[in-house]
């Protein structure tokens, strides 16, 4: 069984050592799993580096949360079985989130599993998706419900990718930084609150602590049966959230982006239930507003996310549970609370809000648009 | 992590055994995955043994190898959604191979894992599919194509439902009993050139001696990386059969069938290239065609079935992988022979074929029936 948190190769010739790396292991062929902006922007680069008698192959699906599907699983098993693929394949993750958690369920799967390495491309998937051996596709509009824990072998960080991602791609990636800095590490706190917006050619210097905390977290707890919970913070509304705008709005939310408006939630939380002070939390919540884009949610839609929190896979007996923080870099699992506080939180989000009305996918007699 | 080889409980109260582990478990739900005959012939035995407080659901699908699929599993997936299933759940395959493998990937992909034991009904899921961790679905005609390894936590055996089976599943299963003999355990392959025809109200007695042997060799070598080839005896060309049969035949064989005509065939092929005597050979396949249905191939399908051996699991480099035996009790993994031996012990298996003649599908202008 490999290490649960695999080794992380992040220096000036990551691709010299993925070269590396693919010469020793020694693969029966590659996989190259892509989407079409990663097919354009990072294959070539990673591709030219490649110095490899393997033949190559290259799996395209099309970018964005809602290809995170079993069906798309299936397709790839499809073509993995047309090629005769057998267990001594290696499957390449070059991608976000979307392409890392659906890369690895797919090679855990296929013949009882095959090994795969991640190449993020995103700053979430940097700093947060390809570490730590979580992989899934969504479900009936659940996030991550079907999936399973299956470390890659090696996961090799280009910084230099950052450079090729949109603003708001960049920017939403960076909510999970905030995060590992709230959960774990008063000190990297202070120094976003000083440095306010984050710059993607600087972004390198924070990369690599935001994979510290990830890597701590994940070693002390691998499956996630205690303290590995601290690293939902903010996910347990921000799932609900990404989960109900995915399957209503016109245009879904990015992951990053959900999470951001999960921590004003949870934050809100902490300071009603586990003594984060007020000052704290109007802090962070000041920080965040200025950061990140924080939608409106309108209040007929507070059950369905009451709702969709439900089936979050943290919960245990029924309850809610939710991480909390104290105070910036203290955190505590298992946490509950009652739904008048669930619902102030999300009309906290409300009141910070600071984004033009999202307009929602007609839906039957209920069409609507906020 | 479980051990890869879970606890097997075998005795007398097996199922008030499985009370006890349950109330220690403390689920918050249990489901049973049951076909149509397990619903009636064995569920109600275990709901009435069970002294617990939980909510039990019954999961029920059809009987059949046919139903080892994705879309059954995304269909239970579906059921557990809809109940709100959280990772505390308990799911307890009550069935034969199909229920034991497809419940334990269900389970194992479910919001990455919930907790399932088995209950196995028939004689091949008692002494081998039960055990050993190995789950999945077949895919686009392949056997276990999607899947993974994935321990059940206890293994509960109830030797009294052999007496529920026919004829034809009760003998099929004892077709991995004698795998189990010829590859590990001399005496044992004595004890049944000396019985014959099994009898299932005296089964007991080998149940027991063969969960051993796959116990011993699952815990030297739980992954399949080496020694754990060698329960794959007669399942290369018996897998390739199989699926073969379950395309393209009217009635498709249970599995111990196509095992025990794989063994006729990769006995041969041990007399060819690995020191197997003609003498053993001719009394174990003697013995075999008198205990187990042997069916004819019609020659011109010989192809079609080396194809299909080309996807086994095990192979590595483009060769077909095979595990022999030198004789009987010793067995010899990562062998290849050539093509020429791989159509003889096809065609030896004809020679020893002892069934009419069987009905194949019409499929487009190749209609057939042999």
């Amino acid at each position: 069984m490999s290490s649960w948190f695999a080794p992380v190769y992040f220096e000036d010739h990551t691709f010299g050592q993925l070269s590396k790396w693919i010469a020793e292991y020694d693969p029966s062929i590659i996989y190259l799993l892509v989407d079409e902006n990663t097919h354009e922007h990072c294959a070539p680069l990673i591709l030219r580096a490649l110095d490899i008698p393997q033949r190559i192959e290259l799996i395209e699906i099309p970018a964005g949360e809602e290809q995170k599907t079993i069906d798309i699983a299936i397709h790839i098993w499809s073509a993995l079985t047309e090629l005769n693929t057998d267990r001594k394949a290696l499957m390449i993750n070059v991608g976000g989130g979307v392409i890392c958690d659906l890369g690895g369920f797919v090679a855990a799967c296929f013949k009882r599993g095959i090994a795969y390495v991640n190449v993020p491309t995103t700053l979430l998937a940097m700093v947060d998706a390809a570490h730590g051996s979580k992989t899934g596709v969504d479900f009936e509009g659940l996030k991550n419900q079907i999936g399973l824990f299956n470390p890659p072998k090696a996961t090799f960080v280009h910084d230099g990718f950052c450079q090729t991602l949109s603003k708001r791609e960049f920017t939403a990636g960076f909510a999970e930084c905030v995060k590992h800095a709230l959960i774990a590490d008063k000190e990297l706190w202070h120094a976003f609150l000083l440095n306010g917006q984050p710059d993607p050619d600087l972004i390198g210097h924070y990369i690599e602590p935001s994979i510290e905390i990830k890597k701590q977290v994940v070693e002390s707890d691998p499956l996630e049966e205690g303290r590995r919970k601290i690293l939902n913070f903010g996910h347990t509304v921000g799932h609900a959230i990404e989960s109900f705008f995915l399957e209503h709005a016109v245009t879904p939310l990015l992951h990053g982006e959900a999470v951001a408006m999960g921590l004003i939630a949870e934050l809100y939380i902490s300071s009603r239930t586990c003594g984060l002070s007020e000052a704290e939390l109007l802090i962070a919540t000041d920080y965040i507003k200025a950061v990140f884009p924080i939608y409106r949610i309108p209040e007929r839609n507070f059950d369905a996310l009451i709702r969709l929190m439900e089936q979050d896979k943290k919960n245990d007996g029924g309850l809610i549970n939710f991480t909390l923080i104290s105070e910036p870099g203290t955190s505590i699992v298992n946490f509950n609370t009652d739904e008048i506080t669930l619902i102030e939180s999300l009309a906290f989000i409300n009141q910070h809000a600071n984004q033009p009305t999202v307009e929602f996918k007609p839906s039957g007699s209920s069409a609507t648009s906020i």
